[in-house]
């Protein structure tokens, strides 16, 4: 199965791009992969972009694909295609998990994950949490063992502030003791602000950045190169003090985020408990500018940012910073959070008196986010093992998937197939932009009798739920009955 | 003392106003006072405007003063000066505590207070809190007791969400039973979003209105009474489907508000236990769009509104709305902030191991705001009962008060006369911009030895911070050591 890039490969591909920088990326996910193709689609400088990723089963088939001249990961973004295409033809980009790719990289991005082990009830209220850094320490190991003396090692994973200087640092240095040298290069911090979705590329291209750099020039090395591959003329750059500043303000971004829609959650019960629709009132309050980041209702939140940055912060603070107070509020957050599809849940089954057992539920979108194809951490996922676990039978579309790994199932990408059969309940549990303004949905539903409706994300209009309303029931999380 | 505005006198202003349309505003303080000027002087018509309050001692006051030529807020807006000579000079704008002023109103705008009376210990830990009507009920009263058939109620007052249908619309058709008469009027709820500041009087013309009533043609009557007086034309006004739907949206604004800021107390805490400038980070945080409304780290929040509106919110949920859960999270909020001024003194402390008792301290700003004179809940209050209780002396300034009522202190508004004497410590506790870059203080400072300073709003910059360190020592809140 393994089509092994050996060293020789490396040398061809570099001496087919003599004269070009070689650019290593380390990881080659959601981040990595599309990181690459800004590399080898430069600004003002093209790399030799080189992804490395580890040889395990998974990232081998990706590395091949890649090679193949396949991307491997579906974009609503024609971007994507487009830079893949023009980084074949300019044969500037290679996939390996030979990490002799790092010995002739000039600059190394590390585009890893860093992972929270969080232990949850079924209810999925917070046991606890962990962060292991082994892996991590293993990747940055990999890279010392080899790398130029005078590389740049630039982090973009989300880490534990405190990261670069307290881990990244003493792991190449002491490398190169190993080595018998003295490292000479650059560590900096620049972490992304990747959004998977139609502006795939621009999120990394076009958009701000923040850096930082262990040391002076090691910050200042961080910031001539990203001038070269980021349009930092309309997106101007920002330097932060040192790394962990930036390293923080990652974290603390995400959970900002993650706080503001754990805010809502309780106004989301109030609003139906008052008979408000809060997404107008909440659109009301968007017109003030101190105001337009408040969030609307919903099924809750997912994605692998939001859902456990604020406890890579809070983990952190009390560790590597000895702090004896966790981030008390931003945990809580994240727990508000996790257990937000509770609420769809509980309002389900209050809508079904006689019980889940057998019946059939259409679930619409699987995914966390709209319009993308993506279930990392998806609320769906609770609410849909919720709902298997009372013995109902699920039919899953989404647009965008045709399989959603983490429960093993098919799902339907074909929105008129799902509506041959008969469902006792329909829940809407991704806002995609396809179940807006849906006539065909809105039809099915009143050519049917006594069924629940159960809108997580406000997408049904006021006209159309009282067409809903004419034969069948219907509730919207965050909104007064109709 | 009491200057009565007799029956006859409103009488003779409506005479000399024959043919204007008469509006009342309910409430002369920080709301009503201002938006009385803006609707005497209209966009596209002209009112006769009477402004009534209490006859208490400190409303007569007021209102003798405001028919004397006197406008009783200070202000660093020029257009409130400007826009009271105006309503002078057109003689069309009136000042009494004769309710009779309501019979005569084709309009009646509801600005007086609903406070929250809030049982804390001596920490601020908030032990309860209760939210009590008979004050605004007896107010509204007194309009039903006399106003026209077909008089227009505006509440723009603050407001437990329920309170137009459940309070205001009952009391007012019943004043009208005793009357033998039948409402024919219309009931409209239109939040105010006033800040006291150099913007004073466009907060209310030039901003974005959300609007709604208690029955269609209520709304109607009080978007067409809007537009008279606010521009709409720049500034679209936004109806909501019922009153319950304002007046929550604009509790929820606010505890959008108080929840942002209490987030960013214990990243605050973090920033300084990692030796990271949150300053600098949340600057470089508020590039991206979606996270502009994050906030700086401080010493706390005061003002009339942040500091109860989600208690008034949690409130009606359990009240009105018979929910059994509050608003955790947000009550929680208003604790975070309540106690914040606990982390500065806590500080102060830790630099004075021989203890406060006979230190001479000076406090810079009083005020709840920077650039405001406005002591209402201000957080330097809990600081300074803090310093106070443990002996310290107090010298107070603030460039835009020169008495602080809520402790019954003298305040200084001269800077240089401040620093002709000896200090332990210095306190900037509001971020008054005539504190930034001001030389004579870093100059002071530079000539102490041993002094003591906490910016407790990031006021002073690197530069400065490097000098002041020279001989003393300097801490700021959410930055870590220089």
């Amino acid at each position: 199965m393994i089509e092994a890039i050996d060293s020789q490969q490396i040398d061809d591909f570099l001496s087919k791009n003599a004269g070009k920088k070689v650019v290593a990326v380390q990881g080659l996910g959601f981040v990595g992969a599309v990181m690459s193709l800004v590399c080898a689609n430069g600004i003002s400088e093209e790399y030799a972009v080189i992804g490395v990723d580890l040889p395990t089963e998974e990232a081998i088939t990706k590395i091949n694909a890649l090679n193949n001249g396949e991307f491997p990961i579906a974009s609503s973004d024609p971007k994507v295609q487009e830079y893949f295409e023009k980084s074949r033809q300019k044969s500037n980009f290679l996939a390996t998990h030979n990490t002799y790719a790092y010995k002739k990289a000039d600059v190394i991005i590390i585009d890893i994950n860093l992972d929270v082990a969080k232990v949850s009830d079924e209810e999925k209220e917070l046991q606890s949490y962990d962060v292991s850094l082994s892996g991590f320490k293993k990747a940055i190991q990999s890279i010392g063992e080899v790398c130029k003396l005078n590389v740049l090692i630039l982090v973009e994973t989300t880490v534990p502030p405190g990261t670069c200087q307290f881990v990244v640092k003493p792991i190449i240095e002491e490398e190169f003791e190993k080595r018998g040298l003295s490292f000479d290069g650059f560590i900096g911090h620049s972490y992304e602000r990747v959004m998977p979705g139609p502006k795939y590329i621009d999120s990394i291209q076009n958009f701000y950045r923040v850096y930082s750099g262990v040391d002076e020039r090691s910050a200042d090395r961080v910031e001539s190169f990203l001038k070269t591959i980021i349009r930092t003329d309309e997106y101007p750059l920002t330097r932060l003090s040192n790394t962990h500043a930036t390293e923080m303000a990652k974290v603390l971004e995400n959970s900002f985020r993650a706080m503001n829609i754990s805010f809502i959650q309780e106004w989301s019960n109030y609003a139906e408990e008052a008979g408000v629709n809060l997404y107008e009132v909440i659109q009301a309050i968007r017109m003030r500018p101190t105001h337009k980041n408040i969030m609307m209702p919903g099924l809750g939140v997912g994605g692998y940012c939001l859902t456990k940055d604020p406890l890579l912060a809070s983990w952190s603070k009390q560790t590597l910073f000895k702090s004896n107070d966790p981030l008390t509020n931003s945990e809580k957050a994240v727990q508000v959070n996790d257990q937000m599809p509770l609420r769809a849940f509980e309002i389900i089954e209050e809508n079904t008196p006689e019980g889940l057992a057998g019946k059939d539920i259409l679930v619409l979108g699987v995914s966390y986010l709209n319009d993308v194809g993506d279930t990392r951490y998806t609320p769906v996922e609770l609410l849909s093992r919720k709902l298997l676990r009372s013995k109902a039978n699920l039919s899953l579309h989404d647009p965008f998937l045709g399989y959603w790994e983490e429960l093993e199932r098919a799902v339907e990408t074909n929105f008129g197939k799902m509506l041959e059969r008969d469902y006792d309940l329909i829940v809407v549990s991704t806002a995609h932009s396809a179940y807006r303004n849906n006539a065909q949905l809105v039809d099915y539903i009143r050519s049917k009798k006594n069924l629940f409706v159960l809108d997580c994300w406000g997408v049904f209009s006021l006209d159309e739920l009282i067409l809903i309303k004419e034969n069948n029931r219907v509730k919207v999380i965050g909104r007064g009955d109709i």
